[in-house]
């Protein structure tokens, strides 16, 4: 009877996945040949969970040591284990540097990618004179004196609907760089500075170029008011350099 | 006329070196047989630099995994070098885990361990459904909901001068287990707790047992009184479980 019964087909449902993770050991998340990404660990826990190939749709690919407090992935299932039941099943398969925060089961055409929502990102500045080793992997390294007001002042010409081609990674291949930002704020924490930005979409690399711009600000190489030209002039060249990857976390994504 | 001066005796500094470090790849501060340490690290940075043997002497022997943003290390030299420039010099040849942040120069018979010194450190808890990755390495996961309040109460018994023989591991060698604490207390920061301890010297694995033992306390195991009891009885098996050492760190050494 029992042997009966696991053999039914349950239907499909569709599990997504709060995944958090420490990107210091990962070639990013986008599975690929060389080296093991986030997105392949979880292939991989769910191949040894449930028995077959598993291939999850991610939100946000983030890049080589960029870490995450709450990415997405969704995967489809006839299992019958309950969607909440996943995080629990998948931390035990998982290293210990991925943590599934948690499962939940969404309608079967929902995507995470193709779904209105607010993602929130963070980019952490050490300020020393020397690094600190226990903030080494999670922030990026700052000797300068930086001009916190200023900084500040720059972030809010980003705010609103713009076109952020001026800070996407060039050769990203995307249909439109016009995206809007919600929040674009810089927060003192001791000798940390916090960029914080939200926003409905985010470009290749956008938001460690933004905090490469704000360093320029900072450091007295551009004013605040430059930023407006920034944005016009639709040309990575005319942004600062690309900040660091281990200064930048995925905090959370927020449905709208 | 150049190598003449070069071989010069010059007079012997001591000179003091305040450590950071990342202490999740180490043996722990003390050299050992064993296993890479903090010590041997700085012991063999010397040697490149300066090119004879040296032994430094510090001032905290932190455990293996546990962390410090100010241990202190002395060692005597007759080299030429001013004694704040070490920091640079010692930086280039050690791994990115240490960083010195300071080094002066001190009266020769200056000893770390044999002066009157007000030590804070600091243990962190994280507080979750799971495990958060990019807080794994420096903090102890509690599933569990933590009475604060209680651990407040609790921590405040163990402020002034007390013996502290029941949070000493056995099996320690120390001519007196009496000690004074300026301040123990719990901060709350979002999802971490924050058990932040200042005292004038702290016994083997004196912090990891406080924390263990303020976290029966915020489980309800204990109740903040139970502390008078704990510190009454003088044995070690009368307070609570040692905390792992992710959590701890050494914060900064002064001198009074």
């Amino acid at each position: 009877m029992k042997e009966i019964e696991e053999e039914w087909e349950h239907p499909k449902k569709r599990v997504r996945l709060t995944v958090a993770y420490d990107g210091t050991n990962y070639h990013g998340w986008q599975q690929q040949s060389n080296g093991i990404t986030i997105e392949s660990e979880l292939n991989k826990a769910l191949t040894h969970l449930l028995g077959e190939a598993f291939q999850v749709i991610g939100a946000s690919r983030t890049d080589a040591g960029v870490h995450a407090l709450g990415n997405i992935a969704v995967f489809d299932t006839t299992s019958r284990m309950p969607a909440d039941k996943f995080s629990y099943a998948l931390n035990q398969r998982l290293p210990e540097d991925i943590r599934i925060q948690c499962s939940d089961e969404v309608s079967p055409d929902w995507h995470p990618r193709h779904c209105q929502s607010r993602k929130t990102y963070e980019y952490r500045i050490y300020r020393g004179r020397f690094p600190m080793p226990v903030k080494r992997l999670y922030s990026m390294f700052v000797y300068s004196e930086l001009d916190v007001v200023a900084m500040q002042q720059a972030a809010a010409y980003l705010v609103g609907e713009h076109d952020f081609k001026s800070f996407c990674q060039s050769g990203a291949q995307v249909e439109t760089t016009v995206r809007t930002l919600y929040r674009a704020e810089v927060e003192e924490q001791g000798t940390d500075l916090i960029i914080r930005v939200c926003g409905n979409g985010f470009l290749y690399n956008m938001v460690r170029i933004i905090a490469g711009t704000l360093l320029e600000v900072g450091k007295g190489k551009l004013q605040p008011e430059d930023m407006q030209f920034i944005l016009e002039a639709k040309a990575r060249s005319a942004a600062g350099p690309t900040a660091p990857p281990q200064g930048l976390t995925l905090m959370k994504y927020e449905w709208i």
